[in-house]
């Protein structure tokens, strides 16, 4: 593990404000790191509604399982997360463990099953002693805050290969009734199951209902966390979860996409991409923040294929590791995406200059300002399909020496 | 580029028998090598049967456009191929240097256009002076050649990437008949669109009909050829092509699957199966040749999708190049893979030795074979499904430094 941040770092971690209804605490907890917090708890409201979107791993954790079915209830009054061990492929000891975790949040907040949600990252299939987390509830219990503080410990306490705490914050207007999301996030590969993983926690005070809830986060999903990629892989622990305490007071909207909603629905489309993109500039060994555009698709879902198909090209993201405008690698990563495109009518654009089209590179292109463009830190690809309306953006980062040093190394 | 042979290259390339109706030369002409070979030629006698399996890629290269009409015909008569400049993305005047390369193959046989066969491997999107190989026609009317030594010319003349040549050679009756079949190779990541790609050709004197010898190649090509993966990625020019000269005279077989040819299907398996491997072991930066074998998935195409989803995930690949028998990033894979699983009945050996079971780690293995079997060459994973009958082994290597070195290096 790196001590040092990543080069594509924020300057600093969010101010974030209190959310009504929210408390925060953290503990160290003896799993694995000795010197910093591995445990976030948030209490919430009675009243909280819950949404959230979870891995589609087939070999999933037992804290997603779990959660997969506390969903169907919609409502929340607890979050235990935890880094340093991810419960997965722990067996029936890793069920007690999530057991005991959840009877002691329970007794922490006198709540219902069904209203707990457990994440938990870390190693994978390592015994995780049942008692380890139940042993924190009291100091949890002393520690609750609404402080911004408790924050920004709780974005640290759930890192765990990444380099620096991810946390967002914007605020939007229901009606007359302004209210806030706070989010926090970690994850530095889309997957490390061993050592990392994706986990995110939104919280807002606007009263939504559940249904709504989790439509307006599968939509904000899609645009952000699914449309973000460092290696390729998924994990068997993603969790997303999005919890609106209600303490606002804004009238209830109906459906996720009525008018007064507008504001709300653009603010966390706005934290959700903002902890993404975090996420991608934390990438293991990560030294370029990558923005891949494409345009003219048949449809969007194949532009979006196209665009993931360009950023999970180890050759790609090799190339823009050395800085090297290869559209070449880009052609023959769209060619083999399996969606619709023509050779002829295909132009790629790399920092706002056309350096490929109609079949061939364009004769004489300048270089200078591509070369310039390619030595930056974040760099633009735009790819033009020309056969369509279709378009998808994505956002990864290059793949260097850093990534394997990371992922190469022995786990013990 | 290295100069160094892989850690993982044979010996020494095989010897090559002549085939009794093939003919091969080579020759430098210019296009980016200055000191060796990049054109090679062979020719075939009147008669030759033709099969093929191209790239599937939607911005594949002239010469493979052009392959894929001439394999119609199902006859060939003289097979081009070049390295330095792939021809791919280089739109009307590369369609000139093609139309030029086979006017010259045509003067050179006096065959029919699509007698002819032309694969280009190397730079994308480079300009391809139509006279180059044209210019060297006459040289390589004077050097064909029937001899052993024409095979190893032939071999290295298609290199790019590569760091050693491949061939592979095997024998087989049909009937009473001896027949022999020869095949080189060349390709060191599955793509490398700008410095390498994969090229095969197989030659066998064996009378099979164009059909029957496509199914036979189809077949072959599954188990072997798509069964590889250096880092997932699919070129532009992929071309595997397999002539029948017929010279020896068997009799002529009806169908691909007929008694008579079994012994010829086991050996052409085996060439390209052999040569596969020696891809793989020529992957870019490898120093661990890997195979992964699942059983007991619902169905084969299942199971070749799993191990595949494994062999191609950067976090079991850098594992591996770390000598860390990390069955959880395994675990993960086989969940992403979309294919049914069920992580209570999955079993995970490596080495021979059961390392995970039951949804966890086999309480106490031994690790001291698992870690000297990590430290080897040669890494064996099985992955049961515990779910079906489907089975599959695809075969790759590691991800190394070596790899970012390889392909992160700017082009010029």
């Amino acid at each position: 593990m790196t001590t040092n941040h990543s080069p594509l770092a924020p300057n600093r971690f969010p101010h974030m404000p209190p959310i009504a209804g929210v408390r925060l605490a953290t503990a160290n907890c003896g799993i694995r790191y000795q010197k910093r917090d591995e445990l976030m708890v948030a209490v919430l409201d009675q009243g909280t509604a819950a949404a959230g979107v979870l891995t589609r791993s087939l070999t999933a954790s037992a804290p997603v399982l779990w959660c997969r079915e506390a969903l169907k209830g919609g409502r929340a009054r607890v979050v235990v997360a935890n880094s340093g061990n991810s419960n997965a492929f722990t067996g029936r000891a890793g069920q007690q463990t999530l057991d005991a975790t959840v009877d002691s949040a329970i007794l922490l907040t006198g709540c219902e099953s069904h209203e707990v949600f457990v994440a938990s990252t870390g190693v994978i299939g390592q015994p995780f002693p049942s008692g380890l987390i139940p042993a924190q509830m009291s100091n949890i219990a002393s520690g609750l805050t609404a402080e911004s503080s408790g924050w920004t410990r709780a974005a640290a306490a759930i890192m765990t290969t990444d380099t620096f705490p991810k946390g967002a914050t914007r605020t939007a207007k229901i009606g007359d009734v302004t209210v806030t999301i706070n989010g926090f996030a970690k994850g530095s590969g889309m997957i490390a199951p061993d050592m990392a993983t994706m986990l995110a926690f939104l919280f807002t005070d606007a009263a939504i209902p559940a249904p709504v809830l989790q439509s307006l986060l599968t939509d904000a999903v899609d645009r952000s966390f699914n449309a973000i990629t460092v290696d390729g892989d998924t994990s068997t622990s993603d969790t997303m979860l999005l919890f609106a305490t209600g303490r606002a007071n804004n009238a209830l909207p109906k459906s996720a996409d009525s008018i007064e909603l507008a504001g709300f629905r653009r603010a966390l489309n706005e934290v959700a991409l903002d902890l993404a993109h975090q996420v991608v500039r934390d990438g293991e060994g990560a030294t370029k923040f990558v923005k891949i555009s494409v345009t003219g698709a048949k449809t969007d879902s194949a532009a979006k294929r196209i665009a993931l198909t360009v950023a999970n090209s180890p050759l790609v993201k090799t190339a823009i590791a050395g800085e090297d405008a290869n559209w070449g690698r880009i052609v023959a990563a769209v060619g083999r995406s399996g969606e619709q495109a023509d050779r002829d009518l295909l132009r790629i654009s790399i920092g706002g200059i056309l350096i490929a089209s109609e079949g061939m590179a364009v004769p004489g292109y300048d270089e200078t300002p591509v070369t310039r463009h390619m030595k930056s830190g974040n760099i633009d690809v735009l790819i033009e399909i020309g056969l369509g309306q279709g378009n998808a953006t994505v956002w990864t980062c290059d793949l260097t020496h850093g990534y394997i040093d990371i992922n190469g190394s022995y786990r013990s």
